[in-house]
């Protein structure tokens, strides 16, 4: 049997949003088994020697990547307001989401989540925003934010993130087959792909 | 009048190898003008403060690279041999391409390069190679190499990759229409289409 499709999503990262927002339909309508991966990416840029987002370390590459992500939710129909803080601290609802990878309601926290950095420029490190996602996704805010917040919580985060990592990633979003790597918002349709034809090349 | 679409490339680039190998026979099809313009990213990576490759400084992101590749490569029915040298030095055969841009032959020879080194892996840098690229496009390669020696040659691939960077170039391939830049070859599709609907938004 074929490895499920695995999303590999940072809250922070502004390629994410338009996958989230589309990843859950298109697995549905291709048949393809989805898995949330929620990460942090900072403790891989620092690792790579960076201590912010490569769009603002790069300015050229952080103009475009802001006008290519306009065009991007323009065509997708998907509303992109730039956040008056980037990137934001995702930690909080990161735990939430590798927490809660596997409820139903999970993938609608995840989209408020990146609606609210995105769309409507809301703090995301708050947990007063996280709150407000989680009753979107029809979920009591106080216990989901106190769960998610238990020692073993932060601790399954951590080893996802370290997890990302050895797993090879560099970048968000990412989309992983068994061992085969996918980076990118616009390599979704060809992760899908490779999943359908059961990890086999076109 | 739209713009024509300016495909700007480097010899070294990895992705910029399957985007030379099909612009010119997608921009016939759909009707679209196209303008080659060779440039360098040398002189663009060393202001971000690298002095080699990306793909070689960030191990995961080249790794991932690489294999990337080779499946963008297969799907479009090319051959790919990993270069035993990466990235190769592209400067005379830039100038080449920059000397005799609007040449008709000039396609063909950009091809020949980059068959050479990511089908062949043969050293580019080398002017018997660049001599051999020239004659499969068909021209006499003393004569082209001397020209594109000269010193109006070599003034004019420096100014042509200053423009470059003045542009907002920050890798390659690059599509530009007008002031609208797409970065990548998964983003030529969009590039095209941008160019047929006169500079907007589809």
């Amino acid at each position: 049997m074929t490895a499920p499709l695995e999303f590999w999503f940072e809250f922070g990262s502004t390629y994410s949003y338009p996958a989230a927002m589309r990843i859950e339909r298109l697995a549905r309508e291709q048949g393809v088994p989805l898995v949330w991966r929620a990460f942090l990416l900072g403790p891989i840029f620092k690792d790579q020697g960076w201590n912010d987002s490569p769009f603002n370390l790069y300015p050229a590459k952080g103009r475009y990547m802001w006008r290519d992500l306009a065009r991007i939710c323009e065509a997708q129909g998907l509303p992109l307001q730039r956040p008056s803080r980037f990137p934001r601290n995702g930690l909080l609802a990161a735990r939430v989401a590798c927490r809660f990878a596997g409820e139903p309601w999970l993938p609608e926290f995840v989209r408020a989540v990146y609606d609210a950095n995105f769309a409507r420029d809301l703090e995301i490190a708050e947990p007063a925003v996280v709150a407000e996602c989680l009753a979107r996704a029809g979920q009591e805010p106080a216990a989901r934010l106190e769960e998610a917040q238990s020692g073993a919580a932060k601790d399954a985060l951590r080893a996802q993130s370290e997890q990302a990592q050895r797993l090879g990633l560099f970048g968000a979003p990412s989309f992983l087959v068994g061992d085969e790597l996918f980076w990118g918002n616009d390599r979704l349709e060809a992760a899908l792909a490779w999943q359908r034809r059961g990890g086999m090349p076109s």
